[in-house]
Order: structure tokens, then C-alpha cells, then sequence
């Protein structure tokens, strides 16, 4: 089917919504996924919350990362303490493992007397891999997934569940953001943070606190130079990545936030995105792959409107 | 189960080796993948082929490509031919798209008059997006696949099948390396050239001719600058990574080739990887994903012991 733009199939296509709740689509010329968000109500937009919201300031520009309390509330807790005393500032991104993750915190961590102060952040925090189901409004992908029963959003974040155990997760895609610990499951505490670069690492889901993820400036992550085998820590000093600074949004002045809108997830735009995504009708695909995997669907992301 | 390395423990692992053919492993002790590396025998390895070999040389070194002529004979016999005759040299990676890949070959190529000629490389080929399974030595994996009825290897290379329909292709995994198109299917002839540098995009599966994978210096193209939204198109001439030359590796002197070895995907050392990678049992993990996704299981690469 050939690439439709004209403002009639728009108006169609977006008439036949209030027939559509949970059953297929209904066959309607295709839309990309650009002109499905083209035509997106501003109520299926949310406004990113300062409270939420981490800058991580290099000398490249501003990563932004949206926290999830509502998955690690002990860890988030400590992140906001972390930024809000500066822990973090002077810092360094010090291990880019090619196909896997960046990560930043303290290099000398580890090394007693050389650490830096954790301030007034806890020291210890327990594991947080998964909390229960209830309470989350759960949009779930009609996708099969290889590592949990079920997959899907909540709340912009992609999120397994096993109905069964009546549990849920983060899940592990890219620009993904978790707490790096040692082997003991609490041992994290927020202060040293990873961000996945590569293909989706699921290995990792139950088994490390995912405290958010990456929704602008994963270009400025990406490039960083990789490290030497087989984990990515750099050898000098000198090859780490310094961080300016990080810090929560609602501890910037307002004029200096960069102000930032997420598709919601539980609108049949996103749903519409998603199936696009999933079944690419274009004059380039030839074979619409009628799956998508959890990874593999886009989280939009954009400046407010004017 | 506490990670193990004693000699014990893997000479007990190795002699059980005649008793296990198809059914799960028997309960040894937990090694790593990079164990079970170390303890393969020379036969597990083969030598990459210079025939079937492409160096890409960039300022900062060499990403070694290996060419799949059991998939799309007709593409790489004539990349071959490009590369014999220096097509790429001087020509540049043009397009870095974030989570998805970097392009290289022609800028110019759509451009009559300014387009480098392609000497005696054909100018038009068929489609080559999938092949009949027969003929394929087909190593499965027991895991589910969302996007293919079947996936596993053949030859070290991701692969999936259609049993019903008698049918495998490639799949786009991370260092995937295809042929660029524009709509038309049969509109690629290997001169413009792609590699995944994100999250398997296996949307393109059966869509694209795939001609190879990377096989080493994935870490020197996936630093490579992104270029702007939507699509990674650089701006300006000067944003681009100058090619310094694209050789077939059987037209370089020997001294000059990079001595490789790849990991049979025939061999039990292989499916024994995939497995520890599946189910993590080290000090580290504490719930072992009982899954692996085509796109992270590991396709080991050494230099050939001394």
C-alpha cells in the first residue's frame, strides 16, 4: 500500500476512533508513525516532571533522564539526595562497554578514603527488581516476549509482568538507566548509575533496580569512546568522560529547564504508533513483520507545541 | 550456585560431552562463557576466509566484515567485484543514525554526473532477502522467537527459518551488515552498505538483502558522530568518516591481513555458551533469565592461538 498523506485519510482514520476499543484496527489507509503523532491530541502529551527528572550535564550537552519512583522509591529517594547535594558534579562517565552500557558515578568508590561523601544519601537500600502488578495502570503489547509472560507500558516506562506471581518490572531496552551494585542484591544504592547503549540486555531485568530511563539526549551517550575488553573501564583517568554536573530539574531555575513532553502510553495514539511500527504498510517494506518486540517501540518525545 | 573454575570442575564438564546430544545439559557446575571459551578445543574454530572477508580501514583502524555468499551470492560476488576495484576508497560513512546504523558508500550516488562509477560491478541485481532452508546446516535454538516461526545459526551467523515455508534469512542483529535499497526491492546492488549499531532491528528481516555481519571493530563504528533527525544524514560534507580504502581481505598481501578465528556454531562449546548465557548461575545473578534472544547470544572472535 502506498504512502498516504492526504488530510482526508488523516480525517478518516482519526473519525473511526471511538468505534475502535482493544479489537484490530480498523482498515484504514496506512500512517506512518510521524503522521499519527502529527495528528496526536495535546491530552495525549504529559508534561515530564521536575521532580522527576534528572540532567545529566556533560561538556557535550544535557542528557535527560526521567526517574520512576513508582519502581524504586528507595532509590529514587537517594538519587534526589545525590543531585540535590551535587555528589555527583566533577564526576566522570568512567566505562562504555561497546554493545552494553555506559556508566558514571564515583570511580573510586570502592577505595576507602578516596571515595568521595555520599553526603546525607543512605548507604544501604534494599534490592527493588520488581514490585507488585496491582496499583499500575498496565498497558499490555498483544507481543509475545521471550523473557516474561507479558509485556507492556505503564506509565511511558516498558514493563514485564508475570500475572501469575502478580508481579512487574522494568525491563532492560535501550536507554535504560539502573543502580550498579556488587554481588550481594542490596547492594546498590543509586549512586553509581548505567545506562544501556546496546541491545537490549533482559539478562539483567530482576536482577538489578532500574531507577528510570534515558528520554533525551542518547546521541551524547552512545558515541562515548568504548573501553578496553572485557568491561569497558577505561585504564587512565584521563580517557573518562567528566560530568558538569547532575541535577533534578526542580532544583533548576525554571528558565534553565528544558521543557519536554512524553507520549502517553495508555492513548490509542501511542497504540496506533506501535502498530504502525508493528506493520509497516510504506512503499519501502515489502513484508510487515506483525510483531513488534517491547525494545523495539518508540517512546515519543517532544518540545511543548508553541 | 558460586562461580567455579576449578580444572576438576571443567574436566568433569567436558568428558560428559559424548553423553549430551540435543537434551539439556547435565548438572555441572556453572561456567562462565569465557571458561568454556577457554577450555574449547582447536576444532571448535574455524578461519575466517579471505574470500569471504571485508576490511573497512577508517583513520582510527580496521572493522573486519565477513560475507554471507550462502545468502546473497549475487550481492557479495559483487561487493567483491567493488572492492577489487577500489569503489569505496575515498568515498565516506554518510549517515549515523542513533539506535539504528551507519551507512556508508556514495553520497553522491543518486546524483547523474556526479555519481563515481561503479566499473564492471553490475548495476542491477534481484532481491536476495531470503533462500531455501535446504542446503543449510541449521543449528536452532530451543528459544522463542517473536518474529520468526524458528531462529538459531548457520555458519556463525543469526539466522531464521520458516519450516512451513521451506524458507531462512538473515537476521538484523547488532553488526548486521546490509545492502541499502530505495523502493523498489530489487534496487540494491551492495554499493551503498549498512551496519546495525542498535537495538536488532528486526523489522528489516526479509525486507533488505543482508550481505554480512562484523566481526571485529563494531567499537570504531558505533562512536561514529550521530547525524540529525529523523534519519542520521549528515548536514555537511565534513561531518562524514572518510573511507580510506575497502579491501577484499584475499587481495591483501598476507602480512597484512588480520589473522581471525570465529567460534563454529556446530560445536557444543557454542551451544554450551548460549546456555551460560541463558541461565546465568555466577555470584552476580540472582534469576537466570531461562531465555536468550537470537540478537544476545555472543559470536566469539579470537586471534588465532601462537
Amino acid at each position: 500500500m502506498p504512502l498516504r498523506t492526504s488530510l482526508l485519510a488523516l480525517a478518516l482514520s482519526l473519525s473511526a476512533s471511538a468505534a475502535w476499543a482493544g479489537a484490530p484496527p480498523p482498515a484504514v489507509p496506512y500512517r506512518s508513525p510521524q503522521q499519527i503523532l502529527d495528528a496526536s491530541k495535546p491530552s495525549d502529551w504529559r508534561t515530564l516532571d521536575p521532580a522527576n527528572t534528572l540532567y545529566l550535564e556533560l561538556d557535550t550537552g544535557r542528557v535527560i533522564i526521567e526517574l520512576a519512583p513508582a519502581f524504586a522509591p528507595q532509590h529514587v529517594g537517594n538519587i534526589r539526595t545525590l543531585a540535590h547535594e551535587h555528589f555527583w558534579d566533577g564526576l566522570s562517565i568512567y566505562r562504555s562497554q561497546d554493545n552494553f552500557v555506559v556508566q558514571f558515578g564515583d570511580p573510586d568508590g570502592e577505595e576507602p578514603g578516596k571515595a568521595k561523601s555520599l553526603g546525607s544519601a543512605k548507604t544501604h537500600l534494599p534490592a527493588e527488581f520488581q514490585r507488585p502488578a496491582a496499583g499500575l495502570a498496565f498497558q499490555p503489547l498483544p507481543d509475545r516476549d521471550g523473557w516474561a509472560p507479558q509485556v507492556g507500558f505503564v506509565d511511558g516506562f516498558p514493563v514485564a509482568r508475570d500475572p501469575k506471581a502478580g508481579t512487574a518490572w522494568l525491563a532492560h531496552c535501550y536507554g535504560t538507566v539502573g543502580a550498579g551494585r556488587n554481588n550481594d542484591e542490596d547492594s546498590s544504592i543509586g549512586a553509581e548509575l548505567y545506562v544501556v547503549t546496546g541491545q537490549s540486555p533482559r539478562q539483567l531485568d530482576r536482577n538489578i533496580t532500574v531507577v528510570g530511563r534515558v528520554v533525551k539526549g542518547m546521541e551524547l551517550l552512545s558515541v562515548i569512546p568504548r573501553g578496553p575488553d572485557p568491561m569497558g573501564f577505561y585504564e587512565k583517568p584521563e580517557q573518562r568522560t567528566p560530568i558538569r554536573a547532575i541535577r533534578l530539574a526542580s532544583d533548576v531555575p525554571e528558565a534553565e529547564r528544558t521543557p519536554l513532553q512524553l507520549l502517553r502510553t495508555d492513548t490509542r495514539t501511542f497504540r496506533e504508533v506501535a502498530e504502525a511500527r508493528r506493520n509497516r504498510r510504506d512503499a519501502f517494506y515489502k513484508r510487515p513483520a506483525g510483531h513488534i518486540d517491547l525494545c523495539n517501540v518508540p517512546l515519543p518525545v517532544r518540545a511543548p507545541p508553541k
